[in-house]
């Protein structure tokens, strides 16, 4: 899977993935009421509002980018017709052609580690039969168990050919408390990243691994080391945009050959008509100032790559 | 909430959460024929035998407990299906007095936390209307993002009067690769179970805090050293039965007033029939086994106790 989202860097030009995190302040009223008038203000209603925000995003967009990472979080919060419609918007989006990383941060004990492989990248058994819950190609990973809590997602990144991303640097203000704790003379995340490094070589694509890294952008200094660190592993790199990530910090997270990290950006895209720089579309055209959001983007990360 | 938690353990004298984590393999074949045969060899066809095994199980012991813990990724692995059936179960157990705890090991930065909590012990609001998802009463939390990371979940607890786990040495084999680490002279999830207790202080019930822990039963002499970092903490104790976790390994996770923990078994509660101790039920009467394997976990808790 690593191959086919390489390959589609590569394509589009594009070391972008667009992040579809909806929060029903970022729809316009105009869908929210075409909704709401079809399915009652209801968790139906509002999974409704969503889908058609979200499909209108992806269409406008897909030709530009080589993938898209809904965070199941903001569809989880409304209950099973939100998980509904993650459901159809992963599956959407690969009909698009688009590379699905499901930011879904799972990790448990061994057995309950292959459960949420098998529901999200893998394949359960029913019977005779084998179904695919949500199918997703890659997903995002978080390794506070360890390894007997991580190999199960990596047995079925084999097995059907997905890919993860595990948890080294997060881009929240405070993943330092955990994550920056110094333990032999380094930060736990560099350990982290070692780890990631090893388990990586037991997945390789042509490459790249398919067990990729998080690392946020807000820790451009520390995304340096961690790239040195696992020179194999793609960097999925959240933070860009909003959380105040810029194209300048990106350049060392990428390798000599402009390759080896995606970077996400999620409302800056999709709620991007809500910005002074792209309220001119005006809310009718939300969609269109996402994929203006989109290249200007990809000029930005052009510009820092020296491309 | 870990005022009726507490509450709860005191009427029925049993220290006790069953981990309602079914799998396929442990439901019995006339139940899986009567699933099939209505829904066929599909993922509401498997969701639906995990439902009539969940119900026939909870009937049989939900006077002897206080607590169940649902697996969340058990349901999961059989996508939108799976999620109906853990959706149904919670409410079903609420509607039978027990308290439940969602075991999701969810966390994220803070936004995405924020949606988390609200899905599953908060309330989203839809135009004019306020709707929860899966209403659990308490969830397990994951830590590895810090305190931004994990507030949101407390904001939420404090609001809707509900509790949260937070991990903090786990049972399994390897959780010491990144738990264990040493920092400053002790190990990370020493650090980790200050953090919570600190977390705590902000969120109490009348004699422990609404924001609790998970240690593995796996690992007593670490529940002793945590037992004491947090003393007004409850602990939520994993790994008893088939893990390997025993009834005198216990003593030391809880407080010289018996409380301050509660035990959680699964597999050697759910799929007692399967063990040779208890095959004398047959698959018929699964249920009536689990009711002898929570007495017995019972007797076995109470004995180590000194009770």
């Amino acid at each position: 899977m690593i191959d086919k989202l390489v390959e589609k860097i590569k394509k589009t030009e594009a070391p972008i993935v667009v992040g579809l995190d909806p929060m029903l302040k970022y729809v316009p009223e105009h869908l929210k009421k075409k909704a709401y008038d079809e399915y009652g203000e209801t968790l139906k209603g509002a999974a409704e509002a969503i889908w058609l925000f979200n499909k209108e995003i992806i269409d406008n967009i897909c030709d530009l980018i080589p993938a898209v990472k809904p965070q199941i979080a903001m569809y989880e919060q409304f209950g099973i017709e939100g998980l509904v419609v993650f459901k159809r918007t992963v599956d959407y989006c690969k009909e698009k052609g688009l590379v699905v990383i499901g930011d879904i941060k799972r990790g448990d004990i061994g057995s309950t580690s292959e459960a949420y492989a098998i529901g999200h990248i893998g394949k359960v058994q029913v019977g005779s039969k084998l179904y695919s819950g949500f199918d997703e190609d890659f997903i995002t990973v978080n390794p506070y168990f360890g390894s007997d809590g991580v190999t199960p997602f990596i047995k079925v990144c084999k097995e059907e050919n997905k890919g993860i991303f595990l948890l080294v640097k997060t881009s929240n203000p405070s993943s330092g408390e955990i994550q920056d704790r110094v333990i032999e003379g380094r930060p736990l995340y560099e350990h982290v990243g070692e780890m990631v490094a090893k388990w990586g070589e037991d997945c390789m694509g042509s490459s790249y691994s398919n067990v990729g890294a998080v690392v946020g952008a807000t820790y451009p200094e520390q995304g340096k080391i961690l790239r040195k660190l696992m020179p194999k592993t793609f960097i999925l790199v959240p933070g860009y945009g909003a959380q105040g990530g810029k194209g300048a910090d990106l350049v060392h997270f990428f390798n000599e050959d402009g390759l080896g990290a995606i970077v996400n950006s999620s409302r800056g895209i999709i709620a991007a008509y809500q910005q002074e720089q792209y309220a001119k579309f005006g809310a009718e055209h939300f969609a269109e100032a996402s994929r203006e959001a989109v290249l200007a983007m990809k000029e930005d990360i052009a510009g820092a790559l020296g491309k």
